[in-house]
């Protein structure tokens, strides 16, 4: 790759390879995360993949490896801008921390487009060791961590797991399970409830 | 069925048609909870259990309905016992209840033979909307709603959900997701940190 192939002049002439690789891979993940999400993670193929996004299996594997990185590599991109979120959250005052996170989590839930891909990986979480694997890694480490660096406190990455048990926990009955009265109880009502629950795990005594 | 049908005379002469029938709807339901635990609910077919349990679809059909009437009762005979001890959890100090329900609840994921048939109700309920509804009825109702009564409280089946909502999430991370440090943690450390939460939202402000 040159200079040039990044100056808007070059790209405007045509269809440098690299773009063309690039729209490529955006093709096959936005298939990825369709598959993945339709199916859940242990019926979806790499075949599959790459006959939704018009490619070869070959291709599939040489942009994104295994199924697993494929599926790793999927959600990252689905959730980039939630995954970027915690810094916010940690870094506004301490003693909202709470509300925050509580609004963040449960607000993804709320929007449907982002519920139905949140869904999906909760299935796949929650049926294969593997997908369980990568969301650990994702959600887990990445979200958790990073609001536990803030904390600055002794046990602070049991604290932000356990608050997040919390909001899992509110999510599986009023989303997934869709228990009543949880499921149609107005948001605000559950936020005043839950916030302080939250706050407490994080930074409580 | 006569009188006579509950002497142990009777029963030590033989098999009356009785205790056969009996014994055959035992073993249907082992095998019913067996095809679900192993295959989930999706995956699981009348045809299945019949064959594992060495008898006709119809009979099934016959002593227990639909699949989802199965699933239903499968689940009802293994968590008999845990069904009804939230009577002993409510009734007991209302100051204590939110220890008592941790305990209850983490104690039957600790457990390892309870653990699979629960196991198997998540994912099935995560996957299926029809076994989502089995767990809503079973779990939801016949647990939370006993707990409620107990509290005589306005709110007081959200309550239960939210205080339930911990709990399911803290199984899901530490049992099902086994994120760390959370799921090496020692269960008193958990109890300690989780049971004033679980207080809180039965009986606090």
């Amino acid at each position: 790759m040159t200079d040039a192939d990044h100056s808007t002049g070059t790209r405007r002439r045509g269809r440098p390879p690299r773009t063309e690789a690039a729209d490529t891979r955006d093709r096959i993940l936005d298939a990825a995360r369709e598959e993945f999400s339709e199916r859940g993670y242990e019926k979806t193929s790499v075949r599959g993949i790459a006959k939704a996004a018009g490619v070869d299996s070959a291709l599939v594997h040489h942009y994104f490896g295994t199924k697993e990185q494929i599926f790793e590599t999927a959600i990252s991109v689905a959730f980039a801008p939630a995954l970027n979120a915690p810094i916010a959250i940690a870094e506004g005052p301490l003693d909202g921390v709470g509300e925050r996170l509580t609004r963040f989590v449960l607000g993804i839930w709320e929007n449907t487009t982002t519920r139905k891909p949140l869904m999906a990986i909760v299935r796949s979480a929650v049926n294969n060791d593997t997908a369980a694997a990568v969301f650990r890694r994702l959600i887990a480490s990445q979200l958790l961590r990073r609001i536990a660096e803030q904390l600055d406190l002794p046990d602070a990455e049991l604290r932000a797991e356990l608050a997040a048990a919390q909001l899992v926990g509110c999510a599986m009955l009023r989303y997934v399970i869709k228990v009543e009265p949880l499921a149609s109880a107005d948001l605000e009502q559950i936020v005043r409830r839950v916030a302080p629950v939250v706050q407490g795990h994080l930074t409580g005594p």
